[in-house]
């Protein structure tokens, strides 16, 4: 027998009885608790919904059902971008979304998503849990009513589809792309008309001829949406959303009335996840990649080295000029930069000379 | 008042009437439960030790106190290299360790931690989890009657300490370094006299000359040993471990036993450690690198491509070599290098990509 229902069957058969005789009633009250975690993706989305889907599983499962918690779609209870209003107002309990989405709210959320030229996947994992990150963010969501957290992370995203080749600065000038947020902002200074449109609309725009291009997420999530049949050209890196962080945000009030084993479960399971989605999308970028190339005849390009160290440029000065919009910000973006020059410093001689020194022309473990 | 106060409680002022009236007593047999962990480690050893504890601490809060896994660091109940016998037999229930300790039982235990030039932290992830690692692992150690998961990465290592600069493979000839393993085996093929010491021995045998060289983890845990009192050159990158994952093992017959409840913890408690520790390193190994450099006139060097190049086709020979050895580790081979094979093809495009293209002289939010 389970334990929910030895619990749930002693409740009505007597240890009432043993409550009264010194044990608080309120301990099987707080027993069984729905939450309601609503999502800024559609259902079952792959990789986001379905991470969302399974963060809510594990929950429920490490409780053994004494944590229940109902996903909602985008949509299915409130819009995909008033996920964050419901949970601080406590119409809802739980998010799980991406932070930029909040940038309305201040602009020092950004942080906790993606910047441009910003940190990768294993970078902000360090920073949010080892390098000051965690506390900025709790401060700042906290002024929301909000407890945040690493749920979920893409890796490097591509840098877009186009429908013609980009090999220098000019061929940005006047072009028409889908990139929203600060992304966007920094194609604009390069010269770009950058737009913003929801996921939906943006197959339709590229075929229609409204927009020359458009980024989404990567490999994976790409072939569903099937740009291949409209364009032919797939850039990288995406230097826009270098390994965008996916988060979950807690009402304040229902955090604070968790019991310790309850927070223990609702945080483990965050990290879990984001641990199992970034190697999902890792796992599955690659096959993906490999089927747009050889079955769709996908061009691959890579962005010139001039192209990008413009919009560098140009993303340092966006990135520094949100910052330096409110103290908040600022403050986040000061920790932010310093652990990014740290950063750039061990990638330097860690992963990344690692993996350069894999290209090396040796042979390795030939199967016969 | 906890959970647990409640439960235990309750046991002793009569819930065991309820339990006579329908409900089966074992729910309330089996409601504590101590587990033994033994590791590999030294007591709270940084890293590998601490991410012990917190595994442990997790499953702990987790499960509200239900489970309580005690730690013993290496040589408390068994020594270090005996905590794989030591839970395959039962003596105790759970370990922490590296799975290359392993391979005296089988070769194919060295693809689960890491070998030369092969995967990265988040490529063994995408493996493990994401394209038929944990099945394949699953297999081999039910031989052992284990159950096996990832719980920690120290991330890419540093190629060694060396007394005397390595400009060729020239100056490898001979060289007297403390590499155990298969790196040792692949250093051994280009002419080095690769030796295998304990932790503890090395600093000694660096001082006094009966070595020239080692290689331990990165600059963290290297700090914490002193090498830069004894020998100034410090190499990367770490091509014979590029990523090390560390493990936990559940004796099966433990693990079977286990509601569903607790595995989820277990195993949720494991990927969540796998994440924070992956990001300790990395932040920890960046200061520690700084340390070294700038308070202890520790000279970095990156081992020049013509070595490189010479390592990585021993590397490939031994790896090969190693899994013809058995049908059980060549089946293992086969799915690791499928897998290798199409990681370096998205790192390509992803994470290597971005990286390098970090490298660009742009300017980035210089702090005024």
């Amino acid at each position: 027998m389970k334990r929910r229902e030895f619990l749930s069957g002693a409740a009505a058969t007597g240890v009432g009885a043993a409550a009264t005789a010194g044990l608080a009633t309120p301990a099987i009250a707080q027993d069984r608790r729905e939450l309601k975690l609503v999502t800024t993706w559609p259902k079952n989305f792959p990789g986001l919904g379905t991470s969302a889907e399974r963060w809510a599983q594990r929950i429920t499962a490490m409780s053994g059902g004494r944590l229940t918690v109902k996903v909602f779609a985008a949509g299915e209870l409130v819009p995909a971008f008033e996920a964050f209003d419901a949970v601080s107002a406590g119409t809802a309990d739980m998010y799980h979304g991406a932070e930029y989405y909040w940038q309305g709210k201040s602009k020092a959320f950004n942080f906790f998503a993606a910047v441009p030229f910003g940190l990768t996947a294993t970078e902000i994992n360090a920073w949010i849990y080892h390098a000051g990150g965690q506390q900025l963010w709790d401060e700042l969501s906290a002024g929301f009513n909000i407890k945040p957290m690493l749920v979920a992370n893409t890796g490097v995203q591509m840098g877009g589809w186009f429908n013609k080749e980009i090999n220098s600065l000019e061929d940005y000038k006047g072009l028409k792309i889908r990139m929203p947020g600060l992304g966007g902002e920094v194609l604009r200074r390069i010269g770009a008309a950058a737009v913003s449109l929801p996921g939906g609309e943006i197959f339709p725009a590229l075929q229609s001829g409204a927009i020359d291009a458009t980024e989404w997420v990567g490999p994976w999530n790409d072939l569903a949406f099937g740009f291949y049949k409209v364009t032919k050209y797939y850039y990288y890196p995406g230097f826009h959303e270098p390994g965008t962080a996916l988060s979950g945000g807690v009402n304040l009030d229902v955090w604070n009335s968790l019991s310790d084993e309850d927070k223990a479960i609702i945080e483990a399971a965050a990290a879990a996840e984001n641990d199992y989605t970034l190697a999902e999308f890792n796992a599955r970028n690659g096959d993906a990649l490999a089927t747009l190339i050889n079955e769709h005849g996908v061009e691959l390009r890579r962005f010139s080295d001039d192209v990008l160290t413009a919009i560098g440029t140009a993303a340092g000065e966006v990135v520094a000029e949100v910052a330096a919009g409110d103290a908040m910000t600022q403050k986040v973006y000061d920790s932010f930069v310093d652990f990014r020059s740290k950063a750039i410093g061990w990638a330097r001689i860690a992963d990344q000379a690692y993996w350069n020194a894999r290209e090396l022309p040796y042979t390795y473990a030939a199967k016969e």
